[in-house]
């Protein structure tokens, strides 16, 4: 069997997440209908992470194997040609067929947009969360340095699986202002579910003046979803790119 | 009466234009909804211009008269609660009760947005035109030159209502490329229906070497429909800017 690696853009606003799910409009179930109906055979998707509903990507990247005689290179034209304009194939290749989307991956980058003044946007909305208050960038900024590293992230995440671990390591972490936008950008091995809304959620309560920039420290040594802040709205999450 | 000025942001790919219609979503249906709720009856709300299905708005120009006690520095706040994410008062004021949005405009100014690259974005396919083969934005801008002044432009409208005046005002023309974009901006007093979008669609021939640059002279004289390119799809304009 050929093993494919590709890249993907999409617009989550309509799905109900990457994984695929019975009845419902999914990234995954969009990718293997249009994937299995080129290569003429049942195919399955793999992605490098499981990004929630309404999460968007600029660079997922999916593996799969397959028997279809396409050349790769005309593979993005085909998909794009069948998938709905909210999902496109950027780029595909064939891979060692030990490549694998998910456990190959070294890393994973996201970014968080918030829109930050008095007015929200019509044309920004499925993109940006939006905060009307002044956030402190450079506290928000400060707060970031102190995920940086191997850390327990249970206090990040929704419903972790019993048994498995929750360490992981974050490699970069920032914030920063361009305008009106305040930018979170986040590098890490891998993420727990719903970790990086978590986080944003958290740094937003120190941009507002409501935590102490340290606080972050407590609730990571705390192991308590319940110490954190809330869990940000998805729109404003983006998935930007995987490292193998 | 008062009399008021707003300046509204729209994404209009779920309207039918922002004309209202019956029994279907429409920017000035779901303008006039909100702001009669606000001033406790019936509002008219007059717009500076009738954008079509799917074009949207960064600065569309409003204008209604009401007897509702609101402050108006409430009035957005109070109004962007109410109205859907995709439509948003931006800003508002009271103004001269001979202040109409239409009749009072002296200048209307139109984008259009080309992503032309191979690679069709998921992320820009409510906002851009996506032509896979090269532009060549200095023949279009060059083109775009031939369009500045008075002239008949009964070439590039839909459906002109008959005895009246097709003939416009361009104040200023432009094609500029910015990386993959191809950007068309456009100041004129006024617009015949689908005006824009017919000279993006000839000045797109012009970009694959399809016409000559002066072509656009001998179609502006034919007044002939035919003689021009295809409307270019919606979903690549934005009004802009108005002024008064």
């Amino acid at each position: 069997m050929r093993c494919f690696k590709a890249v993907v853009e999409y617009d989550g606003t309509e799905y109900y997440g990457f994984q695929i799910q019975k009845n419902v409009p999914t990234i995954q179930g969009e990718l293997e209908r249009v994937i299995s109906q080129i290569m003429g055979h049942s195919v399955e998707v793999v992605g490098s992470g499981r990004t929630d509903a309404g999460v968007h990507a600029s660079g997922q990247v999916i593996s799969f194997k397959a028997n279809g005689t396409i050349p790769v290179e005309n593979l993005c034209c085909a998909a794009n040609a069948l998938l709905p304009s909210s999902i496109v194939l950027l780029s595909a290749c064939e891979a060692d067929e030990n490549f694998h989307a998910r456990y190959s991956a070294k890393s994973r980058i996201y970014r968080y947009t918030i829109l930050n003044r008095q007015m929200p946007s019509a044309l920004l909305s499925r993109y940006t969360w939006h905060i009307k208050k002044h956030l402190d960038e450079n506290a928000m900024n400060r707060a970031t340095k102190y995920l940086i590293g191997k850390h327990d992230f249970k206090c990040f995440a929704t419903k972790p699986e019993k048994d498995t671990s929750t360490e992981r390591e974050v490699f970069e972490s920032s914030v920063s202002r361009k305008e009106e936008f305040v930018i979170f950008e986040i590098k890490a091995n891998a993420f727990l579910r719903a970790m990086v809304r978590s986080i944003v959620g958290t740094l937003v309560e120190v941009g507002l003046g409501e935590r102490e920039e340290d606080d972050i420290v407590q609730i990571m040594e705390s192991s308590d979803r319940s110490r954190a802040g809330k869990t940000a709205p998805p729109q404003g999450l983006n998935l930007l790119r995987v490292e193998y």
